[in-house]
């Protein structure tokens, strides 16, 4: 069978390393498009001369197109008989990525579990993506519910790893980049709002909005190189669970950091993804607002420029966010479809 | 208040300085981007190698891609709570901007005026775009209707800003670009046709039509940066006065220039724009057509391989233009979406 | 007349030759686009570090990107009163082109056949590509049905090419870029199938497939400079033959090329393009799925490192490649919308 149909849940061994295809050269072409896809305007990865005045070598990729592009490889190895994508854990930003760096990955089987029905197992990776001299820039863990290709095969001892709640500030401060904040320009960056603005507790309203269009999310999804059937096949689609495609989890995430511009205009960058979670689907028609809550706020350890906080940011469907829909009881609220939790940097 | 909900009419000072952010580096995947969503096909910007013949340090950014550019970073600060965009004047592209410049921009408030009705006023700004090394590629001035926050505040002293008809010719001859334009290729250029060919009162149908997208403009207008709520969000919008979308104008003007290059291939460059007048609305599923008016040809002083053209060109929204609709009496004439006036430069 | 509304049958001359506009720099930005629009995953235009290691000076464009760019020039020159497109042959990729690459074409008429009802003719061209140092990058034929201006005027003295049914292995061979083929990396580049592993006869369901939105197709055909105004004018195209905007077969090539990495990872470059068939019209909405067979086999000459696969894909609309559709009898079987024969080089 010369044709990729995808690993089903007996195809995972634990402990197994997958190495994934296919290599890709992230240029300014890439960056181009994701700024025509999400419009996001952090400064660092909007301007080389702003990047390079806090001491970047050039302006960074965004730090997401970096997240997309290395979760992409991984879709035809781990999650092309998905039923859903789970979760995210542990994601942590170790390098900058700049445009002519070529990013490359791979997955560990670090978990596994069959559901209770037989029919379906989950499978827990972790996910490390490399440049082309073999540094790591980024690594994170998922978990995916992922098809069985015979109910009737046996489960494997179930293995369910312990994943930190959130990435240690001591984590963060080990790989925060070594910058010259003291030329960092607040009016440029678009806010006068620093770390030492936010509290813990704080909510704002991002107010933006932003409707979206199959062509859209369809480019960036291939952009990624991330074949997942769902996102593009419309005739397939119509007679499955939804009626349509679904649009990918991680375009989502890209618009909500690009909505929180407004309102974190100098969070230029993401450091970790301490969870993530895709509470419900979003499709074309679609229009996503979000909003933030600042969980915690950290100095780091020898940085008296920079500090960390730690923020959720929830987006929504078709529901503005001025009154901060999350959650009603134990459930998700209404129109909510992204609960993200993560650590940006900001000037002091 | 840690988002940006925009300047009322009341938070604008006679001759108050903004500063813009975000600093923007544009590439040659932007320019990629331009082409692909307006199909331009002037020599100069398409080609190093004919842009370099000519004197050009390389492929110069398409001119009204710096324009979208530069406006894009006053959206925050000008008009996040416009009504209408009511005009251009006195637009002068300075320098010409390559891929990898980083653009910025300022604007100067050089005229206040409340409407009668105490809801509103018209704010008149000059902007100045600038690249990393401080010199001006464009300069321009723009007037809206801005909201006021509180119909019950007083109104500032008038001052309506005098604003030249046209840019003059010694202006444009000034900072027209040194060229060797014996290399300039008429074949490689797609037209036969020189200044020269052209005389005052001539009428061209620029004969091409292009259906506008909702995807295609959102792709634009966040490439730009440009955030204004108006072109994005679709909730808000089918809520508001048109019920669906609003097209970013700057959209119109870049359709009708790439439109134009079938009858005025050789107009390499945009020198100036005189005015420009957004005459109505454009929405997703409408097909743009456009045809310009010779309004005077003009040598310019110690030049004898380039001459200036002054062109009007009307684009209108589901209407051929072989019949050159413009006014109906002192109206527009129904489907008119833009007129434009504005200066090329063309080898003579 | 200065704008241009295309040649009429009348207006060709066997022997001549057409010096096409516009040149146009490819760059990584283009790239990034084609990418975004197919899903390209073929490894050596995918990573710049994957084509040095087998000996490219850097990651080519992709072979069909430089394709639709030569072919788009000869549009306004070609094609702009055509009926039909009716095929390709002896198309030959004759040097691998790179991101800062400009392209420019010429076409020679080298067939003029008079329809019998004396409405249209048939016009042959055979059209090369060239980069910036005058090497030729691509030549290919393709005749297509172009109206008279006037039924009246009379018929040329017929001519019609003899074309090769394939271009020959010896003539691959001669233009097979030069490889260290030992470093070809096949976890990275996705497959481990490698020329050995075809065979004659052997058929492959590509089992992917992706609907195509109007602001897609749009966005790629004016990447490729390519006018013709049935893909763009939907005004126009609403009283015309199909009630909508015809799509630009060029890419319907793409997405088959595309879909067909899955099952034929290792094609990494299209040597030649033996014959190709635009089988029936794909309009936005319609979902394409593609299959190929393998036609032919075949070791080159002098390389122990490389063989050539002759492969024909058929891409469908709105029916899935499980049963290999083709043809019901003499006719194309329903759904079958591209039969393309064409020469791959894969690792032995």
């Amino acid at each position: 069978m010369k044709t990729n149909t995808g690993r089903f849940f007996e195809d995972f061994t634990l402990g197994e390393t997958i190495r994934h295809a296919t290599p890709r050269t992230l240029t300014v072409g890439d960056q181009a498009l994701y700024t025509a896809l999400y419009g996001s305007r952090f400064a660092v990865a909007s301007s080389e001369h702003f990047a390079q005045a806090i001491g970047y070598k050039r302006a960074p990729l965004d730090d997401l197109l970096v997240f997309h592009t290395v979760f992409g490889k991984t879709v035809p190895d781990v999650s092309l008989n998905a039923v859903a994508n789970l979760g995210y854990a542990e994601g942590r930003f170790l390098a900058p990525a700049y445009p002519g760096d070529t990013l490359w990955s791979i997955s560990e089987v670090i978990g596994l579990k069959e559901s209770s029905n037989g029919e379906t197992g989950v499978v827990y990776v972790r996910t490390t993506g490399f440049n082309q001299n073999g540094e790591r820039v980024l690594s994170y863990c998922r978990w995916v519910l992922v098809r069985k290709r015979d109910g009737a095969s046996p489960a494997p001892e179930p293995h369910v790893p312990t994943l930190a709640d959130a990435v240690q500030a001591s984590e963060i401060a080990r790989h925060a980049p070594p910058l010259t904040i003291d030329s960092y320009d607040f009016d440029l960056a678009g806010s006068a709002d620093r770390f030492s603005d936010y509290e813990t507790g704080e909510k704002i309203d991002h107010v933006d909005a932003m409707t979206v269009e199959e062509a859209e999310h369809q480019l960036a999804t291939r952009l990624y190189q991330n074949t997942a059937r769902v996102h593009f096949d419309g005739m397939a689609a119509a007679q499955g669970r939804f009626g349509k495609r679904l649009i990918y989890g991680g375009h989502v995430i890209s618009l909500a950091r690009a909505l929180s511009f407004n309102g974190l205009a100098n969070a230029f960058t993401v450091a970790a993804i301490n969870s993530g979670r895709h509470v419900a689907p979003l499709f074309a028609g679609d229009t996503v607002s979000a909003w933030s809550e600042v969980l915690e706020t950290c100095p780091l350890v020898g940085r008296d420029d920079i500090g960390a906080l730690r923020l959720r940011t929830v987006a929504t469907k078709n529901r503005a966010c001025a009154d901060f829909p999350f959650k009603d009881g134990d459930r998700y609220a209404e129109g909510v479809i992204l609960d993200l939790d993560y650590w940006v940097l900001m000037p002091r």
